[in-house]
């Protein structure tokens, strides 16, 4: 058992919650019961478990350390202390993960899949947002969400908090807006683009099953650049003081929609 | 100018960021050009500005700040030093105030007017989602919100980051479940819940323009008691892993659809 906060592997454990040591190894940590469990059902890759035998009181975790002992994966037990040097909780269960991070290309994503859809997000800088983006995204049928040019990290523990486990089920690809531009070329899928300046509300219009809809970031939302490169651009309504929703919440305004009109055509074929 | 971090005054201003403060003096903490312009457009009662005259380099703060002087609120000048002490940002924009709580009960707020909507939340635990919650319910215009029992401060910093201004123009009242309940009695408005377990899509009703959106806990959604005084419930449905939506995205998914449906009833009348 691990009683030292100076040893090498807390030490590495803990760095993970930086993004460049994050990008230098290709991991992530998790925490918690439902997010490893998460992890190993759906099939991750994880590295090590590291879990406090004082803290861990739930059977269901202690069968999960035991069964990925078995398959072989590196099981590190650690003292309370140890544990909470590194949790994000205030109250740990007792049990976290490092886990190979999985990133897609354009060319290994079927992005011309019949029916899927994808979110392409431009510059997202609160991992808050990327995460509930992949949380609804998730709920509202998604495939996945291309993430262009600088974005925040999906596996930054904020946005892993906020995404409840979707970043599992959610494919992700980093790609320049240019790529984008060449694939859509070439590519049967109709690319909308979230604009208050347009003049056509999003429950207007028709959304074809192959979709990607794209969201700028919060700050500035979607410029020239990304709006020429729009099939068509879409506003949401609103009144009052208000210019602007969160961005997450614009995503899942239109993405309900979206999802709607493919539920009803479902429903009736 | 107040240049000591253990002046009275602003050891005051650093301890509105704890509930407890808030609550025994009735004051909240805001920050920034943005918000504290807001907090005066809108005529929100102001009890002191704090700034810096180092950092405010915006002719618009220095104005401000100016005119609410000659106006007879007191403006606090502070160092650098001091305002970093104190402020919530990075790098701060050198202008905060110290501002009065504003809350409504029942009686004063007219929930009966003619199409007005309303959010009612239960328990609602982070401040984040409250704010979202206020920013979106805002957009699509609701009157304000009821919070119910337990319930995160509106006038929480994180609240008020992610409100983006809209705690200044939605209403707040504080009301318990009986309290609700009575009111609801002799009051024709029609109480809608959102709930998983509902057999009805959210976008298959009709939503009357008096209408108050009931809202269960992050973690709970609605119980029993809540389903009981529901006229209906509606659910959003949802596909994949997810067996839940964030509770501001659910809110804010079944607003633009009762928004939508007043829209469009506005248009043909």
């Amino acid at each position: 058992m691990i009683t030292s906060k100076a040893n090498p592997s807390i030490k590495e454990i803990k760095k993970l919650k930086d993004r460049k040591h994050r990008q230098s190894t290709g991991l992530f940590y998790i925490e918690g019961l439902r997010l490893v469990g998460e992890a190993v059902q759906i099939g991750a890759r994880i590295e090590e478990i590291i879990y406090s035998p004082e803290l861990l009181s739930s059977e269901f975790g202690q069968n999960l350390v035991q069964e990925q002992a078995k398959s072989g994966i590196a099981a590190v037990e650690v003292s309370a202390d140890v544990f909470r040097y590194f949790s994000l909780k205030d109250n740990p269960q007792g049990i976290a993960a490092a886990v190979h991070q999985r990133w897609h290309t354009l060319a290994d994503v079927n992005i011309l899949r019949e029916g899927s859809l994808w979110l392409a997000l431009d510059s997202i800088q609160n991992p808050g947002n990327l995460g509930t983006i992949l949380r609804t995204g998730d709920a509202f049928g998604a495939e996945g969400v291309l993430l262009l040019d600088q974005s925040t990290d999906p596996y930054d523990p904020t946005a892993m908090r906020s995404s409840m486990g979707a970043v599992f089920s959610q494919k992700l690809v980093k790609v320049t807006l240019e790529e984008l531009g060449t694939h859509l070329q070439v590519s049967p899928f109709t690319l909308v683009g979230a604009s208050g300046d347009s003049p056509v509300d999003y429950y207007q219009v028709y959304y074809p099953d192959n979709l990607v809809l794209l969201m700028g970031s919060e700050r500035e939302g979607l410029t020239g650049k990304h709006l020429q490169m729009c099939d068509y651009c879409v506003r949401i309504p609103m009144e009052g003081r208000s210019d602007s929703l969160n961005v997450s919440i614009a995503a899942a305004v239109i993405l309900s929609e979206v999802f709607k009109q493919k539920t009803i055509r479902r429903r009736k074929s």
